[in-house]
């Protein structure tokens, strides 16, 4: 082997080693983001960009078939408005990123950089909505937001991220409810269907819900090493912001009320989770609808008559119907191209030799099963379409499985203790609804209420902290 | 008629009494952006956001053919990287907003709100670019940035904006002009083809180029007032940023060489241009390409047994080719609903009565022409086509016309005092190269040099201020 022929996947970090270690080197070295100059903020490389924008692409789609319309609002809110809703200043006001000053003056009053738009939806939805005739307004920004965190990881937790999020005004609660739960089925559907990863739905404890919210609901998935991962967020707020922001509307009787409102947000921590949920010692491993190569073509023995025209050839072909990259570099060889890619994570390697053109084939290597496929060139359109749907079918499979594996059930605190430290994971567990409670789990296990679960199963009927009755099913899990 | 079927148009300025205000009430009546409570910045509402999605998804589909990629960098921008570069920092530290405390703590070096990415951009090239193997590279971003106005006006000069900014480096001080020169005809493209605005190409003079470009290039279109836009430039920078921020790589023959740079960026400033290319006393009017509604049903006689449902056979039809809108609210009458669509820009109305089922069509309206069409219901979809295309066409047509019936020449500066009162609009006039005359023609005219146009043509050999001998051909006008 050639000297540049360094199997270069030995630089990244076992995964059973250092986990964390393991997700930063994928990072870096599969080209996704890197670091700034800026503390706590990266750069989205072309590569982790692409991803999102498939993520964005997706799920604008299945907004704008809710009825969700675009819209963009401004990235600074002046403190006073912060200010007008309690519990959503105490939460939020602590991390936020002060300007106070424009130019060379100080300003008067300070603004914040937006760590989230509720104050600046409600007090426009004040301005917009007068009657029952304006309702609902469905609206949705896909925008930056900073929130100043003190401890910082690419993707999972970043002072900026990049995010949609929508706020809806409604004419009464059971329409801005059922909007809520629909927002949270929407964003199942992205996360199982394109990122593969299953979702658990349910509703986040009082402790762990959003500030200001009545109600918020989650999707959560579960990554590679057993740490849970909040995907999505959908929240009910009554009239939590219509009251103190004044959204008033005459009904169909004729009268003045407040109106409803709801917000949900999905980010780019999505692709943290993608990252953490289906990488392996190899590297990344892309679900085929989200990857932005679905496929690379590495030419073998390039230098043979034929073969790089031969290669181009088929890239021209399948670039028609698939993302599809090819690798001519001449300055490394096949086998380092091949640990490339797979690192990568490119779902399928096409590989093409002078032999495969003499047989009028050309060979596909699943990144997800290694398995090696030959495949006429013929057929080749139908073969790699069908090969990325069982790729993309494994990789959910997988992924569910290691989920079951690695969720167990607990009756008391020992148990409790025991199976997450022997098998970091979900624990199913019952909870008698009591705040001490939850906190001390957390003290004694490091792990959160993930959610009290849309699909209730009754495994006690005593709370597994205190042993009083149980109220609420719950599903905990130590978190990113 | 109705009560409510107040002709509201009224409520708009006349064009040609107060353009400044016409041009407002047309931002916040047809619902294109609204005022908020952060001073300078707007809310970009559904309609004008769509104008700006459909900007993007053109934009960007070009961009990706010349190998443009997608990437998003921090927003903040620490004020020591701002500093590098002499000229800009110069050019851009005025303007800029400064974050000095992130949570309850005051910074150790205050953050700017990005104003453009020039030096994030170059810091990053410094730790990407090492080979000449790694280049060109080809990076573009869609963001907000925000530049410390003192006088705002919507979309066209708002203290934060969205925009694309690109920014490229290469080998060769030749591959860099040359992309400069290629995204400046991509922004010509998609301003004539797609905004139906002509445009005039041409280099920015020494006073009016980018602060730290080696040469600035725009993009200029006229107003209905003969007021000229810059709707795009794009910078050719040579070394002057790859050598402050040491971006350097090794050449083919194994020298170290600074890199070449360049960016480019249009922005939701191409919104305002598009109203006041094209508006008029009726209201706004949308080239059909870019129209968030391409054509909207309006039912006349509703309560009339079967319009409505043949309103929807029709609507639903035609939503799968068109961007369609169909109006059957029951609190407005159908003449309300004709101002109010034409008002908002609709390129095609489309009535639909009883006595048109009976007899099998329906009726297009042109907002550009207000010409009236009988349409046999078979041939609909078709007919809908051609009729949008020929509104784009005339509307381009229409636009060039004013720009050259607004379009003069002037020997000297009695006859540019003179042509740019009487007729407001471009002044071509030589010039001798020397700033002094620059600025003297600002001073007696209010018109800056738009651009030395690709265009040139010989009006005489003498300077149209000092009567010194020509240098240049320019083009110059008051601006926005």
């Amino acid at each position: 082997m050639s000297k540049d022929n360094n199997n270069f996947v030995k630089e990244i970090t076992n995964i059973e080693d250092d986990f964390a270690k393991w997700y930063t080197d994928i990072v870096l070295k599969a080209d996704l983001a890197d670091y700034t100059d800026t503390k706590g903020c990266i750069a989205i490389k072309p590569y982790g960009y692409a991803i999102w924008e498939n993520i964005q692409k997706y799920a604008d789609k299945k907004f704008k078939k809710v009825g969700v319309k675009n819209i963009y609002l401004p990235v600074l809110i002046p403190e006073s408005l912060l200010n007008k809703e309690k519990e959503h200043v105490e939460g939020f006001a602590p991390e936020v990123a002060w300007v106070t000053m424009g130019g060379n003056e100080k300003l008067e009053e300070k603004l914040c950089i937006r760590p989230t738009s509720e104050t600046m939806f409600s007090v426009l939805y004040s301005k917009w909505v007068k009657s029952w005739r304006d309702l609902p307004m469905i609206y949705n920004q896909w925008c930056n937001v900073l929130r100043w965190e003190k401890e910082t990881r690419p993707f999972l937790r970043s002072r900026e991220f990049l995010w949609q999020e929508g706020h809806t005004v409604h004419e009464t609660a059971e329409e801005a409810q059922k909007l809520t739960l629909k927002m949270l089925d929407t964003y199942a559907e992205i996360i199982e269907e394109l990122l593969a990863i299953p979702v658990i739905k349910g509703r986040k404890t009082e402790k762990e819900k959003f500030a200001g919210a009545e109600a918020t609901y989650t999707v959560e998935t579960l990554m590679h090493d057993g740490r849970a991962l909040q995907s999505g967020t959908s929240h009910y707020f009554g009239q939590n912001f219509t009251k103190p922001f004044n959204v008033k509307f005459q009904t169909r009787e004729g009268k003045e009320e407040y109106a409803y409102q709801t917000s949900w947000g999905i980010s780019t921590r999505l692709i943290g989770g993608v990252i953490m949920a289906h990488g392996d010692n190899r590297g990344l491993k892309l679900p085929p609808k989200v990857a932005p190569i679905q496929a690379v073509i590495v030419p073998v023995a390039m230098q043979k008559e034929g073969v790089k025209e031969k290669a181009e050839e088929l890239y021209n072909k399948l670039s028609e119907e698939f993302r599809m990259e090819i690798d001519t570099r001449d300055n490394y060889t096949p086998g380092y191209k091949f640990n490339d890619w797979e690192m990568r994570g490119v779902p399928v390697r096409i590989e093409i030799g002078p032999r495969d053109i003499e047989n009028g084939v050309c060979v596909f290597v699943r990144r997800d099963t290694s398995e090696k496929i030959t495949v006429k060139l013929e057929e080749v359109s139908l073969k790699l379409e069908e090969t990325l749907d069982k790729i993309q079918d494994n990789m959910f499979n997988e992924c569910k499985n290691r989920m079951l594996e690695k969720t167990t059930t607990a009756q008391d605190m020992d148990e409790f203790i025991k199976n997450i430290n022997e098998n970091q994971g979900y624990v199913k567990a019952m909870w008698c609804g009591n705040e001490e409670c939850e906190n001390k789990i957390k003290e004694l296990t490091g792990a959160h209420s993930r959610c009290i679960p849309f699909k209730k199963e009754n495994i006690s009927d005593k709370c597994v902290c205190c042993g009083k009755p149980a109220k609420e099913f719950v599903i905990w899990g130590r978190q990113y």
